[in-house]
């Protein structure tokens, strides 16, 4: 598989997807990736033409086209033709809603697990994950299934943080990735810190960023790996 | 209805309930409870005894019996027969999954709708709302769905904070609670913050503590109201 699974789309006070703009257009062109397909489901907010402009605007600087998906007359003909798949952050149970109701999950499943470069940030990454679990994000409306792409075998959780707010009194970050690994025994959770991201090709794994992630698993103290190591032990 | 429906159980620093402990007891005494039923289900990361130990420990200070429901050998007939229910804060998810996988939804909601007083902090305040759409929480397991006892007509945000962490992208609290009413037309939310309660008595609501709670409804620019205001029209 070929998998860029971004923590989050733009550091605070800078442009849309800035950080991370390099690293797509390397991943993509190595791929010969000239369009792509792009799911703006997580937009809530604003309209998913306004989402697709966006995002037009950036893989344009770099000549690749993008096509949104909600305005493919036939979707399903749409991720099966594609060269690749790009999934935008936003509500992460909206996005996952709109898939399950447009029959996506298997299709954008079986093409990516075939092959097809797959790129997602925030809510896009968290879809790469076997759940929707280990979002951040407030539950706004119910998807059928907390079942997501299922592209990988540990959950993400994007943003990751472990600043506190002062005199707050409810669950820290970490508090809540506990409760997960609590009720979801032998599953590894990855705290993704704002401007990192996984790749993944070659049948490797490889965190991209200056920041280490945090690992969690119930019964393990949560422990920090840097960029530099091997997080092989996640596949 | 007899509601109390607190923000939060404990203050940052505090000792547990404290902030709450005056109002729930001349709540219960008002009410000539001696005896109430407690829902731990939204604990995950300690024991449901556990749980019952801490509330028991407050809740005897004005000796008022506490019986935990998860050791009623037949907990429908404890809903039936207690003076009020009591429940507690943690994971919504986990909790709304246990309510509903035990068929309490019911006979929790035609027991309070029938007047018997309910109490509820943090996640169990979410739980008198229509749904629990509005929660902070992590989705780590899978209820059968998201409505829950649907007691008061609007949600609130427990643990409402306006508070931004520095040099963070992601999505503040005020972001979420736009999604929210953005994708749920003419839906009230209530940003409840820590150290106040909603009290509804009498077909009366009252804001209880000292800071003023911030609504949210689509269409109109988010406001804050002060304690001694009129909230009628969220009922």
């Amino acid at each position: 598989m070929n998998l860029l699974l971004l923590s989050n789309s733009t550091l605070a006070g800078d442009e849309y997807l800035a950080y991370a703009k390099g690293k797509i257009q390397s991943f993509l062109a190595a791929r010969q990736v000239t369009e792509i397909l792009f799911i703006p489901y997580a937009a809530v907010s604003f309209s998913y033409d306004e989402y697709l402009a966006k995002v037009q605007k950036v893989f344009g600087e770099f000549e690749v086209q993008v096509r949104g998906i909600h305005c493919e007359p036939d979707p399903l003909a749409a991720v099966a033709a594609m060269q690749a798949i790009v999934v935008g952050g936003g509500n992460t149970f909206h996005l996952l809603q709109q898939v399950w109701q447009q029959g996506l999950i298997e299709p954008v499943r079986e093409k990516v697990r075939a092959g097809t470069p797959y790129i997602g940030w925030s809510a896009g990454a968290n879809m790469a994950c076997p759940t929707i679990c280990t979002t951040n994000d407030m539950p706004i409306v119910q998807p059928q299934s907390f079942e997501a792409f299922d592209l990988i075998p540990f959950q993400i959780n994007p943003h990751y943080t472990d600043v506190k707010l002062q005199n707050f009194a409810g669950e820290t970050r970490d508090d809540r990735i506990g409760e997960y690994i609590c009720a979801n025994e032998g599953k590894y959770v990855v705290g993704l810190r704002e401007g990192c991201m996984f790749l993944l090709e070659n049948g490797k794994l490889r965190l991209v960023g200056t920041k280490p992630a945090k690992i969690f698993k119930n019964g393990q103290d949560a422990r920090e790996i840097a960029p530099d190591e091997d997080f092989g032990f996640l596949l």
